[in-house]
C-alpha cells in the first residue's frame, strides 16, 4: 500500500457523526401537538419537524441556505451497451446545467436552492468554466464488467472531495444539503452497488433506467450479473465494492453526504442513483440515516426496494425518474413547510382556541 | 315554488363550462417529450403540465395571482355529537385565520399564494373585520337528522356567492384558485354527501374527522344513517341532496368551483370536504373535472374512496387531514414545477443534447 493510500484511509474511515440528542423530543412532539390543528393531522409533516428539530437541537429550527450539489461522472460499463444514450450526453448535460436549461436548474430556481455543478469525473476535459466545480477524479470509470471501476486511491479521494464540498456549503452558512447527479451508465452501478449491500439477485435491483426497452434492460442484467460473479465482492467491505462498481460521482456523493451529516446538516436524498451512494454512506457510519430526509420513490424499479431496505419513507411519489437531485429540489417546499409550522402557526392557547373534549 | 327560487334555479342551473379543446394536445406532448430528460421521466409533472396547457389553450401557460379562498361555515348537526371540538372552534379558527395563525396562513405564506377567508355561514356574529368577507347566509345550518341543513333558496345563494368570489378573484388577474374550508363538523355532512352520490354505504364514507374516538365514529356512523334514511333524497336531484346535507362552506365552495371553471382557471381540490363540494359541483356540471388539480390524498378514511369515484389522482399523499386548504397550498409548488419545466427546461435540440439511441 503506497504512503498517500494509507494516509487517505486514515481520513476516510473516521467520519465521525454524532448520533441524534433526542433529549428534547418530548418538547417538541409537545410543541407540534399543541399547534391549531387536529392531533397529527398534519401527517408526515411533524415526522419531518420532529427530525429537523432533533437534528438541529431547538425548538425553533431553521432551514438556511439550501443547497443541491449535483456530481457528473462517466462510467465504463456503458461500453457494455447498458445505456441507450450516448456517454457524451454526461458531459452535454452538464454544459446544459452551467446553461440553466436542465430540469434540475429549474426547480432549483423555483424553490430558492442554490446549485453547485461538480465535475466527479466525466469523460471530457470541459477547459475553463467558472461555474463548474473541478474535482475530476479521472476521465470516466473503467468497465465493472472487466476490472474495478477505479482503485481505492480514486475511491477514497472521490469521497474525500465530496466530504470537502459539503464542508465548504456549511461553512458558508448552509444547513440543508441536497444531493443529485448526472451519469450515463449509473443505474448499472447503483443496481450493482444496491444488488451486494442488500443481498439481493440483481433482478430486483435493474430497471428501465433512462428508458431501456426489454433487450436492453435483458443486456443490462447480464452485465451485472457477470460483474457480481466476477468480482465476488463482501458487502462486509464498503469501500471495496465501492471502488469495483461505483461511479466517480456516486462515491462523491457519498463523500458529501458523510461530511454533510458530521457537521449535522440537514441532508436531503434524491432518487435511486441518490440512494444507492446514501447506502454505501450507511455502511461506513450508519449514523448518518438520522439525518436523511427521503425525496421521494422513483419510478426506477429498484428505487422503492431499497428505500424499504433502508427503512426510508419518501415524501412524493409522483413517478420521476429524471435524477440531477430534481426530486429533492421538488420537496424541498415541503420540508421548509415542516419547519415554518412549526415555528409559525399559533397554539391552541395563543390563539384562544378551545382543544377537542371541551364540547 | 316562489318566484325568487324560480329565479335563482335559472340562474344556478346555468353553469356553462366550456369542455376542453384537446386541439394542442399532440404539440403540447411534442413540447414535453422534447425537453432534455428521459422520456415521462418527471412523470406526475407532465400530466400536470399538460393539463394547464389544454386550460389555457397555449404551449406557455402561466399560473397567475394563485389564491385560496376559505370558506367557513357551522353544522347543526353538531348537536348530535358527531365532532369532539365544540362548535366554537369554527368561529375561533376564523380568528386564527385572520390573524395568520393557522396551517394554511403558513403554507399560503409560504407558497405565494393569496388567501380570503369568508364567512359562508358561522354561528358567530362578528362585526366588522376588514379582512373577512362577510358571505353569511345564516347562522349554521340546522341539523340534517331533523330537518333539511338548508332550505333551496339559501343553497342557491350560497352556490352564486361562491360563484361570484371565484368571478372577483379572476377579475383581479387570477387564474388558478384552490379552495378550503372550516366548519365543525363538517366532514359528517361530506360523508353524508358522498354515501348519497356515490351510492356507498355511509361505513366507507365516514372516518375520525378532527379525531374521534371509536364511539364518536359509531355516534357519527349512526347519525348519518338515521338522517339518510330520514331524507330518502335522490342523487339526480343535486341541488336537493347538497340543501339537505351541505354546509353553508360546502354549498359555497360548489359555487366558487364551479364559478372558477366557467372562466376556465386551473382549480386546485384539497381535502375530503373540498372534494365532497366538487364531488357535488360535478354533479351539476360534469366537465369542470376537466380543471381540476387534485392536490392530495387525505387520511380521512373515506378521501381514497372518494377521489377514486371521481378518477382522481392526487399529487400528494403526506398523511394530512388539516382542512382549510393545506393540501391545496402544499401542493401549489409541484403545479408551478409543472408549468415552470414546460416554460423553462431546453430542449434536445435547443441545448445540443444527443437524444435516445443516438449511442
Amino acid at each position: 500500500m503506497l504512503t498517500h493510500e494509507i494516509f487517505h484511509k486514515k481520513n476516510m474511515l473516521t467520519f465521525d457523526i454524532p448520533p441524534l440528542d433526542c433529549a428534547l423530543k418530548p418538547e417538541l412532539e409537545a410543541c407540534i401537538d399543541n399547534k391549531t390543528k387536529p392531533l397529527r393531522s398534519l401527517g408526515r409533516l411533524e415526522d419531518i419537524a420532529l427530525k429537523v428539530g432533533l437534528i438541529q437541537n431547538t425548538l425553533t429550527p431553521k432551514l438556511a441556505r439550501p443547497v443541491i450539489l449535483v456530481f457528473a461522472g462517466d462510467h465504463g460499463i456503458v461500453e457494455e451497451g447498458v445505456s441507450p444514450f450516448p456517454q457524451a450526453v454526461t458531459q452535454q448535460m452538464v454544459h446544459n446545467f452551467l446553461a440553466g436549461g436542465a430540469g434540475i436548474n429549474v426547480f432549483a430556481r423555483q424553490n430558492g436552492v442554490a446549485l453547485r455543478i461538480v465535475d466527479a469525473g466525466v469523460n471530457h476535459i470541459f477547459g475553463l468554466l467558472p461555474d463548474l466545480i473541478d474535482a475530476k477524479i479521472g476521465m470516466g470509470t473503467a468497465s465493472f464488467k472487466q476490472a474495478r471501476a477505479m482503485d481505492e486511491a480514486q475511491c477514497e479521494q472521490a469521497l474525500e472531495h465530496g466530504a470537502e464540498l459539503a464542508r465548504a456549503e456549511i461553512q458558508a452558512g448552509s444547513n440543508v444539503l441536497g444531493f443529485g447527479e448526472m451519469g450515463i451508465g449509473n443505474t448499472s452501478a447503483a443496481a450493482a452497488l444496491m444488488s451486494v449491500f442488500c443481498d439481493l439477485p440483481p433482478e430486483q435491483c435493474v430497471g428501465r433506467g433512462a428508458g431501456h426497452d426489454d433487450d436492453g434492460v435483458r443486456r443490462k442484467l447480464a452485465t451485472i450479473h457477470a460483474a457480481i460473479k466476477l468480482h465476488q465482492c463482501s458487502a462486509y467491505d464498503p469501500l471495496q465494492v465501492l471502488a469495483t462498481f461505483g461511479g466517480f460521482e456516486i462515491a462523491m456523493m457519498a463523500g458529501a453526504m458523510l461530511g454533510a451529516a458530521e457537521k449535522k446538516a440537514v441532508l436531503l436524498i434524491d432518487g435511486f442513483i441518490a440512494t444507492s451512494a446514501l447506502l454505501v454512506a450507511s455502511r461506513l457510519a450508519p449514523e448518518i440515516l438520522d439525518y436523511c430526509i427521503f425525496s421521494h420513490c422513483s419510478d426506477e424499479s429498484g428505487h422503492a426496494l431499497l428505500l424499504r431496505h433502508l427503512q426510508a419513507e419518501p415524501l412524493l411519489n409522483l413517478g420521476l425518474r429524471l435524477g440531477e437531485g430534481t426530486g429533492a429540489a421538488l420537496a424541498y417546499p415541503l420540508v421548509q413547510a415542516s419547519v415554518n409550522f412549526l415555528n409559525e402557526m399559533a397554539s391552541f392557547q395563543s390563539a384562544k382556541v378551545s382543544t377537542k373534549g371541551s364540547a
